[in-house]
């Protein structure tokens, strides 16, 4: 059983990280995804811990890919390039605007080798205005899209990033959804056409739900910063650190039980929700003197046993040993041939039909441009004569991740 | 132009976030969203400032979507479920695991009615381990997935809160991506399939790029802290916040020209990418000194002056004057009947052949009941018979969002 894109092939010119994790998970679910590469790789090949060119940061963004290492300098390299766009059903870039243009595969040229590709430029802030000469950079996207006025810092005013790259991220399952919603209307209409997207567009569209809803109605703005859900939930127990709340009036109630302090329950700061929510700061003070008193595996099955909404707070280093992520089996671990173990998470969204999985290893640079051109119509004494000439770059199948 | 997913019919069981900002951008999309409630409305209709049941944040959940309001605790509520659910496409459902099978709507006797419908399930962790009969509370997410662990205040050691919902919207742009690949390989191959997505696995698979790189080669672990790339560069002017980086040898001269301290270039400690990274408590001390002495304005100006890339740190009341975000159009004001200017994202992914839009407002509790049974062959004097029963609620379509 094959994912909901088999048959999908996607020609990946992008680097870093929005742009790959978008066609890693095409990748997963199946689809033909070829990681089109400098000689020199990608960037994210040459990051610290590189163990031949596959430091696990690249490794968890290309996984499910294959890699050709193409010279697009080099005319050759160009028409390998085109003979490949000409078998595709999806491109993707992330280059500056106007770069892919000067590299002879802009939209018009591309179209004119493979009339209904689905051609999908992915950038930091657009394609004009005062940002789009700048480098994407992940903190200047949260600077500008509000991300970090809502981490502001309630006692000194100070705004606040958040420390992990949300607005790519974001961006990569945005642009997988909207590549995927272009594939379904060319499959009814045989319509292929151009999807843009900016990582800033990406964030203001996905806080403004909840995080701006203060600035829904014109006329009738309220300081987003109170209408904000999100509440910072952490209490220290004598051993570590849990979350643990309780909106409804039975999760009050269960709480004060777990804490040995039944009398909260009729307390008049804290008796209904609107008691509690005006009483935070006093409601907060007490939570956590009483949680304090607690090791953490106490009062989590104190808490547990009350029905009130609980957890410890995971360090990273324990995830895969908590019984919830066990039982989902969402970490999953392959042997790489030059690696070693290779742990993953699975593609997170199950289907009973068509299983989207972890289809292979991120590739060594050119692991696979030797079979990629073969699949082209490439002869063999070509493909040598191309490797020779510097327009391609292939790894000897024999290396492995210490050669 | 009609959406991408134009002539497909979602019917929507889901409350609160992650489940309708999923529909919500299927609707955007084109599909056909029917926003299944009860005679009361789903709960975020009743938060503060409801405006008749439309609160900012659920119109911002719930905007190109119809509303039917069903009593399905009563049997000609569930025949009209039943009637719709046999011209669906897809049924998305986030209720806590078996209760829809209670409710008479499992996916084997929605089967039976619809045999090739796409039917989505998500979930809070999953469907089956310790956690799974606990409400769905972002915090709890965010404390089990790592995002709490990420965020680990330096200075105190203790984990903190992302200070908006991550994991319920990035649950929601997933599952939209899931249900679109579903509906593509229906398209392809005439099959039907249950996807089943936990905002838990959403978030593993989503942080683990980046976030949790250090875990990826079994027996070779780095603590994760030390792979992060999302760093705090937020800095204090005269009279506000920017942001600002120097990676690149190039842009780390451009931002000592731009302080006026061009000895910088050649201070030992800064010299190059490593030795920068080395001293980074020094580098951040000298950053924030000499950002200190200028104004916003004027510090911006010289960094952009020098290619060095940087950013305003945007409240979000700013956000609709920013050039950049006026320059994209991301903001979108449309006039509400009831309720006057509202003002939304429109959907960040720009499709040139099948555009997506904001197709109609947020719907008032039953606003569509009548047309769309109408749609579904009822006559208007059954119509009214439910109404009177109590087993459809719909909204006089005279009455405003003040009456």
């Amino acid at each position: 059983m094959a994912g909901p894109l088999a048959g999908i092939r996607v020609v990946d010119l992008t680097l870093m990280v929005a742009g790959p994790v978008a066609t890693m998970m095409l990748g997963d679910q199946g689809a033909d995804v070829i990681k089109v590469e400098p000689p020199e790789g990608e960037r994210m090949r040459h990051m610290r811990d590189s163990y031949a060119g596959l430091p696990p940061s690249f490794y968890s963004c290309n996984r499910s890919k294959r890699s050709l290492a193409l010279n697009l300098k080099d005319e050759a390299g160009k028409a390998a390039l085109r003979r490949l766009l000409a078998t595709a059903d999806v491109l993707v870039q992330n280059f500056r605007p106007g770069a892919i243009e000067r590299m002879g595969f802009g939209e018009a040229a591309v179209r004119e080798i493979k009339p209904d590709i689905i051609f999908a430029s992915l950038s930091g802030f657009g394609e004009s205005g005062p940002y789009v000469h700048q480098r994407v950079y992940d903190p200047v996207i949260q600077a500008l899209c509000g991300l970090a006025d809502i981490q502001t810092d309630r006692d000194t005013g100070r705004p606040k990033m958040v420390r992990t790259v949300i607005p790519d991220k974001t961006t990569s399952v945005t642009a997988a959804q909207a590549i995927t919603a272009a594939l379904f209307h060319r499959e009814r209409t045989g319509e292929g056409q151009h999807i843009r997207l900016s990582m800033l567009d990406t964030m203001i569209a996905y806080l403004w739900p909840e995080g701006m809803a203060g600035l829904t109605y014109v006329g009738r703005e309220t300081d987003p910063a109170k209408a904000q859900m999100g509440l910072d939930l952490v209490f220290e127990t004598k051993d570590g650190f849990i979350t643990a709340g309780a909106v409804a009036d039975a999760e009050w109630a269960g709480m004060a039980r777990a804490f040995g302090r039944p009398e909260l329950i009729d307390d008049p700061r804290f008796r209904t929700a609107t008691d509690r929510a005006e009483h935070i700061v006093d409601r907060r003070a007490v939570m956590s003197e009483e949680v304090a008193k607690w090791s953490t595996e106490d009062i989590l099955a104190r808490l547990a046993a009350e029905d009130v909404p609980c957890a410890p707070i995971r360090r990273r280093q324990e995830l895969m040993d908590d019984p919830q992520i066990v039982e989902n089996g969402i970490l999953v671990t392959d042997h790489h041939p030059g690696i070693g173990p290779v742990r993953q998470p699975r593609p997170a969204a199950r289907f009973d039909r068509s299983p989207s999985r972890i289809h292979r290893a991120a590739p060594f640079l050119g692991e696979n441009s030797r079979e990629i051109l073969a699949e082209i119509g490439y002869g063999d004494d070509e493909i040598e004569g191309l490797i020779a000439d510097g327009a391609v770059t292939a790894r000897d199948p024999g290396t492995t991740a210490d050669g």
